[in-house]
């Protein structure tokens, strides 16, 4: 037995109309008189629902008006068109098999629940209205990421998640053991024998794929990676979780222009793709999560983003300090307030803001001339703050090795990377898009919790 | 400046004969002599080289005659057909830039260089034919699984790699930490305090995201989820790596006959996709990595999938029990000498093994009516054995909480997964496909530290 889709229905409604079909689906919502009823049918596939009308005439009336919500069934029935309704049209239905019933208990019912109320249950939450248009979008997301680097030749690349190292110092870790922590085996000196562990060293989970990306850029040119990284961060905010996805190109002969052209291709690639391919769910964020969504978004589509250096964003920054918590300076990092203004007030558009000074930047950012800043760029967006952050890398084998010095890093232990530039070294650009941060820019959802199906964050790893 | 692909110059080449165009990449192989010299291009967007020719009128022709192999150019020059040549065209140079020059010392040559010797450069091994073959084929077929599944309205869902909970305990598991591990803080009675760890209980890499995938079945109907997983077996194969990448679909209203539909018409969607996409790849896989590679590929192509119980299977096997090292009866499960022998010798084409004895699956599958087997099903594939393995869920409480009883599984833990059985419970299933052993299979590649671009084996956990 072939189960239409409700998708499917409202594509390609001609098909269907004044047909006998079947479908399945759970039950949102049910009501009855004496001699007929209403079941309201979701099928998980589209955003919309499905009216189904069943009579006394079936056998099992009775038991259909007892069902709950929640309860699973399939319909046969004839679909027809309703003119004069809401929805365009119903199914008259002449069985409804009742799948699975749903137990009295069920949390989820008709009205309205809070965010917090069904982050309690990650396993039902995405059987109701927001989070069917989140997951949804966050896979449209995913789907137009690939397709847009694919589109151009890109190699997806799957970096390691494992690794004996760390990318730039950067963020706390997560240690990856398989050791008995009850009894860690120790050496004549009283260390951990690492030696024991299963790959023999000590190992943590990736904070970025960039540095591996970089070896299959100087083979592939075009490269870009789309996977999980961790942080174990003690940061208990609405815009950080342990664990999260990355998506990070890299491309060989790119300088940090060609970078920052591909970041507005990309961006605009994917808002197009995701206002195309889920427009009832934008819709539904539009109206209920966030009123201004389409209206930024489509303004982002249709803007050239705008360019801006440090030194000049903080000359502007500094004439507006009355108006910070964090009064700017040259040579401070940037705060999310300082990046909003820029985006939302001056320049009421994306912006990218270019060569940063080197000491608040990583230690593989291409020096610039002046001796003081480094070829990066960040991309600001109305409503986040920072989305995207890259450079272009330091291809010169001297002054790379002379910064790690600098830095305190050990070459050894880079000395792969270093390889990079000893054996046929480009000018070379890549950059960072936080998976999580796009899908909250793209829905409106103001917390991350609400945009990874079971969240990872300080104290809870639940499911 | 505006670089011109190799790839592009192929797909596309009457665009640019006869014009003046830029290209850049990496040198394979240089010969010169008194006057003129070629080069041997790649610039790593496509599996061919490029030819570029060079004079002496040129002011750095000395500079250019001493390049190594895997140093990099910039060339501008005009293209130019070359009907009596091997390949279709070459660049008459006007300008050749050095990009970055090669050291003396580097590893790769012209000359062939083993998988084994290749191995222990991973980030430089993706510069050779091979894996640039591997890791185009890799990312084309990850490619190709989103397509499929998002053409059909699947939904792509990342489910957790930190996990408080084991699936089926099924492998070994790495423990994720982030106490420190030279002094790990204890309870009063002496245990592991993880009142002290970053989630404040004890957290592992998972090994399948199934148990989370079919919470979100159960409100998409079709999901599938592409991730890592992690296995901590101390197996030193070609087949076993402890960091590899899964991908599980999970169907609503979906039995095991359907599930079986979803994974034959998605191994011939990725297979005729690879073929088309890269042809040139493929045909160096089949030329010097495994000869009757196409002919497989073609034939999987063209044939209807066999079926054969479980117990069926057996029978022929015992009948042909004199050529197998294990002895095959009815209960044991089936190694892959077996599993070859059914796909290879008996069928001679792919074949699903269904129905195997309840004792040798997982827990959750469901029960068929001779209490003894369930509605499991295994894809076989010759060449390879078992790509496949899925099976339908068991969908009644009841049924599946007294199996959980039967193997002392802790039935709290399960909440989440039991609620699915509780709150319209539907048929359902699955599959899970171990991405490495799709790509071994597309390429022909042996052994699977040389289909992943950082492998993570027993002991190594390099880069």
């Amino acid at each position: 037995m072939k189960l239409i889709t409700v998708r499917e229905l409202y594509k390609n409604r001609e098909a269907y109309l004044d047909k006998e079909i079947t479908v399945g689906g759970w039950v949102r919502s049910i009501r009855d008189s004496k001699s007929f009823g209403f079941l309201v049918l979701h099928d998980g596939t589209f955003f919309e629902t499905l009216q189904v009308v069943y009579h006394d005439t079936m056998e099992n009336f009775a038991q259909i008006g007892k069902l709950n919500v929640g309860a699973a069934v399939i319909v046969k029935g004839t679909l027809v068109a309703t003119p004069q309704a809401k929805q365009p049209f119903e199914i008259q239905a002449a069985e409804v098999t009742v799948e699975g019933a749903s137990a009295p208990d069920y949390p989820l019912q008709k009205k309205r629940h809070t965010l917090e109320y069904l982050r309690t249950m990650t396993h039902l939450r995405p059987r109701t209205n927001t989070f069917q248009a989140v997951f949804r979008v966050r896979s449209l997301t995913a789907y137009a990421i690939h397709k847009f680097f694919q589109e151009q030749g890109f190699v997806y690349v799957h970096t390691p998640l494992i690794t004996g190292s760390d990318c730039e110092g950067a963020g706390e870790m997560f240690q990856v053991t398989t050791m008995d922590l009850n009894n860690i085996p120790k050496t004549e000196d009283g260390k951990v024998d690492y030696s024991k562990d299963f790959f023999c060293k000590p190992t943590n989970l990736t904070v970025s794929g960039q540095l591996n990306g970089e070896t299959y850029a100087q083979a592939f040119r075009n490269i870009y990676t789309f996977g999980p990284t961790f942080r174990a961060e003690n940061s208990n905010t609405t815009r950080h979780a342990a664990e999260f996805w990355m998506i990070e190109p890299e491309m060989a002969f790119a300088d940090l222009d060609d970078n920052m052209e591909m970041a507005e291709a990309m961006l605009k690639y994917v808002i197009r793709y995701v206002l195309e391919n889920a427009p009832e769910e934008m819709n539904f964020f539009n109206s209920f999560v966030d009123k201004g969504l389409l209206d930024r978004l489509n303004h982002v589509l249709n803007s050239e983003f705008g360019h801006v250096t440090y030194t000049e964003a903080v000359k502007i920054l500094e004439e507006n300090n009355d108006k910070f918590d964090y009064k700017v300076s040259w040579g401070c990092d940037l705060q999310t307030e300082h990046e909003r203004y820029l985006t939302e007030q001056v320049f009421k558009r994306p912006v990218f803001v270019t060569d940063y000074p080197k000491e608040i930047k990583a230690f593989y950012m291409k020096a610039n001339e002046d001796g003081k800043t480094v070829a990066a760029m960040d991309c600001l967006v109305p409503g986040i703050g920072e989305i995207i952050g890259g450079s272009q890398r330091e291809d010169d084998y001297d002054k790379l090795a002379a910064r790690m010095d600098e830095l305190g890093l050990d070459k050894e232990q880079y000395g792969f990377y270093l390889d990079l530039r000893k054996y046929g070294s480009t000018h070379h650009s890549g950059f960072g898009l936080g998976f999580e941060r796009c899908v909250m820019y793209l829905t409106g959802m103001g917390n991350i919790r609400d945009v990874i199906p079971f969240p990872r964050t300080v104290k809870n790893c639940d499911l």
